[in-house]
């Protein structure tokens, strides 16, 4: 694709050029952007018809639209802006440097600064924040040919025109129409007696997760959004619905493996931000390694004397760690998919506590039969034997009750996942082998 | 909700029961039928009008669908069956035992037989099993008005009428139209002088996540699929990518997490299942850190001689393993966004390094001034920052070096996430520390 382009470029075929352009979905252009100069993507998006400018623009990461800005002119910048939904030109906002928002803001016509400054005030991930503020609206006294001529009229600009709102004359939300219902009517039938009246909302301060999983259930295309007095303020799409579950995983995931998240990509993301983003957790789990490190220490003489346990602290404390992080990883996506309730606790506990048992007797009996054969020593046999039952046991315990412990108190339970997991798991898998093997051994440990 | 129905079933008043069922949302039934008796979930299943059954009956669970059909008599099941998407026939035969699917292929339409033996015949995975074969078909020579036509007569069936497919007399796919396009064109326009010939497809034996992926890029509502002649067979829907999607995440997690990958949610895999999907790991694991263990019994005399060593092995493994795990979940993520390719990995390698200099220096400093403040031990200080920026580094670099080149051997790189890493990383960690602590505390290892 890149090499055709780079061809008609420097062969000077500018219509060829715009033609294949043309031909291209808007979503291939920023991997276009991001593999040719500056010079050429500048030329490239001059090119482009003012419709299809727009949809590439809305496409683009924030540092190529900036780019883009900064060698637009006044006239051509106004266009893109007109062009754009209202939803993505609030987005632009959010993210330019200031003097470039300013450029922007002097671009907007005035009927819509209100509304963007409206947009702009949603608190932070609320469904405000992704909702768009284009639909078509209809009135309960249209008749469904009155309803297509509007549609016709206004819909072309809305981002989605398959669901129409039926609104009463202090625009609340009455109804929602199909397209499709429109389609299979009689032209004279009024919208009140065909719309479906049972209709899902939202309002503008939900949390925008929730309203994405309303999309996961319900197999939504657009969902509206209401204010307080169940005016109907906007529509959130499927395609912002599953942007917002992507970047909820990509959360999780970090999160999971004790790393803060951060807005950008891998590559975006500068040497000094990911060693920022990694570092605080590093710290903290270092501190609490040398409690476990301290743990150690105090059965220094039990080591001394049979200085072949201190080559079993790495499985048993690896083993322990597994065990936790599994069953973590379980509960964790188990309640981000709502699959798991705080209600079901004693259910998960009883679940994983049998699960425990059959891996721990199985890992149990595997060691024990090894240690037998390889050392012939039927008392390290029986310290490593009983270990495990107990490490694994509590790890699959710790392992479900921590993040729903951190549910509860709403904290985010992808915190308490892996490297939390392994480190309480860590220090507990050392006291317990060392009891357990200063006991059955009779090692006396304050000698 | 369920209390509400409870009563009303308990009071027998059928007539309310009906009219509040059917203004409930068809995905609103599953958690319902979770929670009443069996008998209960029957009567109400019965009370449903005809369509709102068959979308109530989509989105069930296979165990509760086996139970309803059950109760079903011949007459029933053939009214659901007619009523479901094709799709969702083939999910239902696919997941029921063998006298269910006989009763239900008795009950199948002769003209639905074929396609259905077609869809259950594309290979595990693929785009042919997702997708649908009921569509909109139009011809090019069909104007507007004959379009509209075609649409309200055949549509309402289809799972999806806002996008039509224009085919070729033998059913090439010649291009698209969409509902909103057909709304603004004039009634005598031709279809082929205002499709869309830009159409991207996918075919039948694509495999399925690749296809979702497109979705995620393009935001379409829906796919059309073609086979090795380009004649259009059926669409994917955006619904059913999505739920590829957050399958490929879920399955990404519990691998990330050394579980075996189950189709199942957490409540519905039995215990055994349970233990079953975690051991293999475990047990591979285990191995594993028995080498770990040989390394450390090798230094047995430089922590008989300092047994302060020992006090740091969970600190070192720990930090290595953590390190291990940040970079390697970072480059699965961008690797399954697409962001990461294999032609990167020098560039991936370049900024770990550089990372993983920061993050150790800042570790190991932390960890020298700790050590010279609490033991007064400069060599013990030394040994300890220079292990982490040892291990530090090669954790960072195995982290990203194990999942890619995974990649390249085809192999799910979710395979070697966290506890791969943290055990190949916990092998070199033990053994770099007591390198460095033998060589610069001057300790003979073979005494």
């Amino acid at each position: 694709m890149n090499e055709k382009i780079e061809n008609l470029i420097s062969e000077k075929r500018f219509n060829d050029l715009r033609e294949y352009l043309e031909s291209l979905n808007s979503a291939d252009f920023p991997s276009i952007f991001e593999e040719v100069s500056d010079e050429k993507m500048i030329v490239i998006y001059r090119i482009l018809s003012k419709e299809k400018a727009a949809e590439v623009f809305a496409e683009l990461d924030s540092d190529i639209q900036e780019k883009l800005i900064n060698s637009f002119s006044e006239k051509e910048l106004k266009d893109i802006i007109d062009e754009l939904f209202m939803d993505d030109t609030v987005d632009l906002i959010e993210e330019m440097p200031s003097n470039v928002v300013k450029r922007i803001l002097k671009n907007v016509k005035n009927s819509d600064r209100k509304v963007i400054n409206e947009l702009l005030n949603y608190p932070e991930d609320s469904a405000g924040t992704i909702m768009t503020t284009e639909f078509v609206d209809l009135k309960e006294n249209m008749t469904v040919e009155q309803a297509f001529d509007k549609i016709r009229k206004i819909g072309l600009q809305k981002e989605t025109v398959y669901n129409c709102y039926v609104l009463s004359l202090d625009r609340k939300l009455k109804g929602i129409i199909d397209l499709k219902d429109l389609l299979i009517a009689e032209k004279d039938q009024k919208l009140k007696d065909i719309m479906n009246v049972n209709v899902i909302t939202t309002n503008t301060l939900e949390d925008k997760e929730n309203v994405a999983k309303m999309f996961d259930k319900y197999n939504f295309f657009a969902l509206p959004v209401v204010d307080k007095e169940k005016r109907l303020v906007g529509i959130i799409t499927i395609d912002d619905a599953i942007d917002v579950l992507q970047d909820e995983v990509d959360e999780d995931f970090v999160k999971m493996a004790a790393i803060s998240p951060s807005d950008n990509t891998y590559f975006k993301t500068s040497v000094f931000k990911h060693a920022k983003n990694r570092i605080f957790w590093l710290i903290i789990l270092m501190l609490s390694s040398i409690v476990t490190g301290a743990i150690i220490t105090r059965y220094e003489n039990a080591f001394a004397m049979v200085p072949i346990l201190v080559a079993f602290i790495p499985m048993i404390m690896g083993t322990t760690g597994n065990c936790g992080s599994q069953t973590s990883t379980l509960i964790i996506r188990g309640m981000s998919n709502d699959e798991v309730q705080l209600k079901d606790y004693f259910r998960v506990v009883w679940k994983e506590f049998r699960v425990a048992i059959l891996v721990a007797l199985m890992l149990g009996l595997a060691n024990g039969i090894r240690i037998l054969i390889q050392y012939q020593d039927l008392k390290l046999a029986i310290v490593v034997a009983i270990s495990l039952l107990g490490t694994v046991t509590l790890a699959k315990f710790l392992g479900c009750t921590l993040p729903m412990l951190a549910k509860k108190f709403k904290i985010d339970p992808a915190l308490m996942a892996t490297p939390v997991i392994s480190t309480v798991s860590d220090m507990c898998s050392v006291l317990i082998f060392f009891k357990v093997a200063t006991f059955v051994m009779g090692i006396d440990v304050n000698i």
